[in-house]
């Protein structure tokens, strides 16, 4: 019996990304593959809406990787950071940069609340920040940013927009050009391709901030790698550490994958989606935990009272469908995750829905049995 | 947006049987390549109820190469025969012995029924036929017919009792010690690997008839084969024509899997997801094709009047499911059919009757969409 | 340690035509499939220089299905055939064409010897066959027929000409337009894609002879199957039996990739392949089953007197190089084979060679260690 | 025409390895994947005879990040550090070692030298290092130190001692119970699986000493890694980063074949394969950078004057076999290298020396052709 991967990543993925893996490892100075990192890096730098003097990144590790490299490079020890943290992934943003400076003010909307962007606006204009992050999407509450009003609030600043993209680019409404400086994200969620790749684009301000500072660390020192995929760009080899050939590979199938069914469409898509699953969960009488922003990436939802998160998810999976527990403190028992990034469509979304019924009813829950689907068929209508 | 196969053959493949696939090929004669074809014959004759002193066999080829071997090496040109014909398959199967004796009569009961048991003994009580074939499911129809009486209806008889189990054997109750001498299958539906392989198995009477028969043909002679894989069971190479490597390994994985599994539980599972199918177009309103002996591996559907069946098609795949069309001449367009078999599980099932009730609205079918949702839900809960 | 597959047939295959085999197999009537299968047929006439008004097959099934195909549907009972046998694959053409017609006349030039097609010509002079088979390189000898002129000096019979290219198609110089009838090979070989698909091309007088024939056989009745395939070509589904998608996928590959060498580029390398082993072969003193004609794709060797073969194989094998024993009845434990076709270069040649020096050597012959080698290396710089 | 991939890592990796990367990505917390990583986790703990009490970890990263790993967690601001440098990787190991703390020594014997172990000895005598760091094999050189005498004459030491088995570890014998206390390597080179992903031990000193270390970096805190895998190891799903879950399951298949092959016979073999390779480098002429302490996994060689390194190994590389140049600044076009690890063996050894034979003599150098090879063959011989 199959099951599908409804978790907030890895997702499921491609068959021809899969077999693509499996291809033979080649020289990471071959012609053939500098032609693959050449082509992924410049899909990496359209579908983050990069502006033409920035430059981007692909290297082997989790999107952690990524989180350090966005700040490492550009902070020194007495930099100011104001962290917008809607999440777990805000807090370890926040922890993160605490290895760096310890000059961190921290924005914490209420849980389940979107930052507003004046707030941003009014906590930078009070002080000057060298760099403000922001979790477009928090993979732990599915709480989305408005990272365009955001970035344009904060356009007449000096301090750096940071942007961890892990669970939005490629899913959500995302462009550099707004204003951010640097974005990351990692290749497991909504790029489409197996764990393994920290992601991301340093745009012209981040760029010539890099040049005052001396990182502390040394596997996220972007002046060690970004020579590397200048090369890359301009056609030539060059090395600082053996990158994940096969994983590239994988990553350039699903990219330019991602080019040819469109970033327009493909955002669209992931939007019905999102709202298919909103619409069946809120139809099943669930809660959700974002009050208003919520992403279309990822949802994350209250359990009823009474129904045991293990039992929940076990049974779920009985159903075909793994899902993903809570992951803020104190309530992680208490909530369900479901991604919905990638190739996912109605199969994935229908599947779910049910799985999720399913596993309600016989976790004692009561509900009306197909209400859910009915209200997730209505919305998927969108996608014809 | 990743599309499921629910077609009946191919189907959706296990992760790892598709990854096998890419394994590099290895010598046909290579100590390892028989380990996996002997492990592949041996789990053959498990799944096919296979008595101790029958040969099974896998040979590059579709199922219509199996069809073709279950006759033409048991046949002279006065040979009589009976063909239980329920469906497309039953037309085959007659055409195709036609090509070695002209001595066939056909059994067929009327579109949608399966065989009287009664009915074969009656006709073999009347002539002597040297070789009875029944269709255990017809791919065309889903009409299943009941084996396990007809071959005890046949007991007494010389008649060879020849079963095509190419859409039941690994989702269907078989077993050839209910006393069938010759069966066969091919890879790609229910047993789960890429289709290719041609495979069945001769019980002891089958093999004293070959004795006595000079095939016509060449590439189906099992005078030719049998040898290869008798060896293969006792460990050693043996060579007539190259056999599909890649094939066979993935097969074997498959094949592994489902001893896995368990017979037992692999048929309540294909029964259950079978019932659910029927259970939802039920409350759909849709009309089988069968009107009493459904299969649990295949369902043939009639579409409402003024539903076009390519528009219903295509508009199920925008919903991310395949399905197939009709077979049967004359109302090959006024029905579809969805295979279920394999690994089938929750996941397949709602998607599919998802896609069915979205389709059948958008083509101006009146149905309480949700309904059949509910239902299979309802029949799937006894999967647990 | 990893070995090379050196027999003849199945070879080394390209990593992304491995690859492709464990893409998710999809439906054989999708869209996707049929440019799939119309670009693979396409491929298919490329490479056998078919004429325009010809048709392309490509079946599930072993060479010696194809083999099968290319008589069945061409002979009457009565039929008068000539077989040109040099080699293990003559007899079978034989045995096979023996199911068909007992008017068969058997044209069988010496041990290694080709056969000279003044012979052929006056062969056909004297009797009017309507079917003249001839295995372009016969895999159990390496003896290679000289097509073209056997081609040319049949130019004014009725005699359809039936080529046996299993062991050269895509390795050999070859082209229908000659005046080759009907041709066939198998995937496995000089095409590179691993084994089961029965591949081959019918000419228009050999379509128009089949309208006068009444196959015996069903699978092999290209009646059924040549509409499936025109309609592949013109781009429409259509069914006979379900083909081996997965397969077709990784044949498809592979036949680019060969159109993208070249086929000038191709047969030339082949050639230097050929021509570097035989070199080696001759400096260490080993004598040739052929006495002149050699294929560009299969070496057939003589051992030396005293050195076993099961020893000599078992201890190449161990130096990573998997040859294979002889087909000959008489004889076949006194040569042994290498198989030198597909993406066969430098690696494998000075492989190979090695690993039959230090077998040899290993086994108790005297040669002299490196002398093949060197001779090798001197012929393969051709291929600069 | 096949290219074998000969430079000191990404090796060639055996089918099954990278066919097994294809197989669906599954839930890092899955009870299915928690199995193959505890199973990877203890071959690695196998693999770097770790004793009982240590913890290994595997991370998404290359051989940098293990690098940083292994020293960001184990220095403060004030440590000590005594570096042993032979190549162009300790030059690293000082560099990174650098962002840490200032004080630091560096042992460097001549180029092509080992260090002498009691050289290391006299310098821990002299100052209480807080951590010594040595790269067992030096990529660059292919210069071998000898681990099992340092550590010896470190025994009564507080000093830890830091090993980087980058280039050793599965090639070279090695054994943390000699004394080591934090040895690190990476995915690609000796343990046979695609590049992506930093491994190591971390031994009970080690861990001892972590706990009064607060490390600067993020991504390389092994605080946050080692509960994951200590997790792992009991049999529990924890979560820090995404892991890399596709490659971790192709280690695992690696490490398994590695462990079925014995590590004893294991570096047996690769001793072998460095002997036959040197030997017919010596044979043919040429100067190694190593005068005497040879590694069992690269080969690091001059070119003869006048022969130029960018023609050489595209000279090379049109005889299918894919070498690497050098990296020592100063001369790092004056040679060049070859990686022999993993699954190697005769094929690979014979193809390389013979492209390197081939190469030399078509830029013009004098050698006796075939010389090489024939000394390769000899020393080959051993591993029957």
């Amino acid at each position: 019996m199959k099951k599908i991967l409804m978790i907030p990543g890895p997702v499921e993925y491609d068959g021809d990304v899969l077999a693509s893996m499996s291809i033979p490892t080649i020289s990471h100075t071959s012609r053939e593959f500098i032609e693959i990192l050449q082509d992924a890096l410049r899909n990496v730098k359209l579908i983050f809406g990069a502006p033409e003097d920035s430059l981007p990144y692909i290297i082997s590790g989790s999107g952690t990787l990524a989180m350090e490299i966005s700040v490492a490079n550009f902070l020194k020890r007495d930099s100011k950071v104001l962290v917008v943290n809607t999440g777990y992934f805000g807090d370890r943003f926040a922890e993160l940069i605490s290895r760096f400076t310890k000059n961190i003010d921290v924005l914490k909307p209420g849980l389940g609340l979107a930052v507003d962007p004046e707030d941003v606006r009014d906590a930078a204009s009070k002080k000057d920040y060298d760099l403000i992050t922001v979790t477009h999407v928090d993979t732990s509450t599915g709480v989305r940013n408005d990272i365009k009003t955001i970035a344009s609030a904060l356009k007449d600043k000096n301090s750096l927009l940071v942007v961890d993209g892990v669970c939005s680019v490629g899913g959500e409404s995302f462009d550099m050009k707004w204003g951010v400086d640097i974005a990351f994200t990692s290749s497991q969620k909504a790029l489409g391709a197996p764990p393994g790749l920290a992601i991301g684009v340093v745009g012209k301000r981040g760029l010539e901030r890099m040049e005052r500072v001396d990182p502390l660390t040394y596997y996220s020192d972007l002046r060690k790698w970004l020579p590397v995929f200048k090369s890359a760009l301009e056609g030539r080899a060059s090395y600082f550490g053996t990158p994940n050939v096969n994983l590239i590979r994988a990553l350039s199938v699903s990219l330019n994958s991602i080019k040819k069914e469109g970033m327009e469409k493909r955002i669209r898509r992931h939007e019905i989606v999102g709202d298919a699953i909103r619409s069946a969960l809120n139809t099943i009488g669930l809660e959700m935990i974002p009050k208003s922003s919520y992403a279309n990436t990822v949802s994350a939802v209250y359990l009823p009272k009474n129904v045991e998160l293990q039992k929940f998810l076990s049974q779920a999976e009985e159903n075909g469908v793994v899902l993903a527990g809570g992951l803020i403190e104190g309530i992680s028992s208490k909530y369900f995750r479901i991604g919905h990034m990638g190739s996912v469509g109605p199969v994935e979304v229908l599947a779910t829905i049910s799985a999720v019924e399913n596993s309600l009813k016989n976790n004692g829950a009561r509900i009306e049995a197909g209400s859910g689907i009915a209200a997730a068929q209505q919305a998927l209508q969108k996608l014809s």
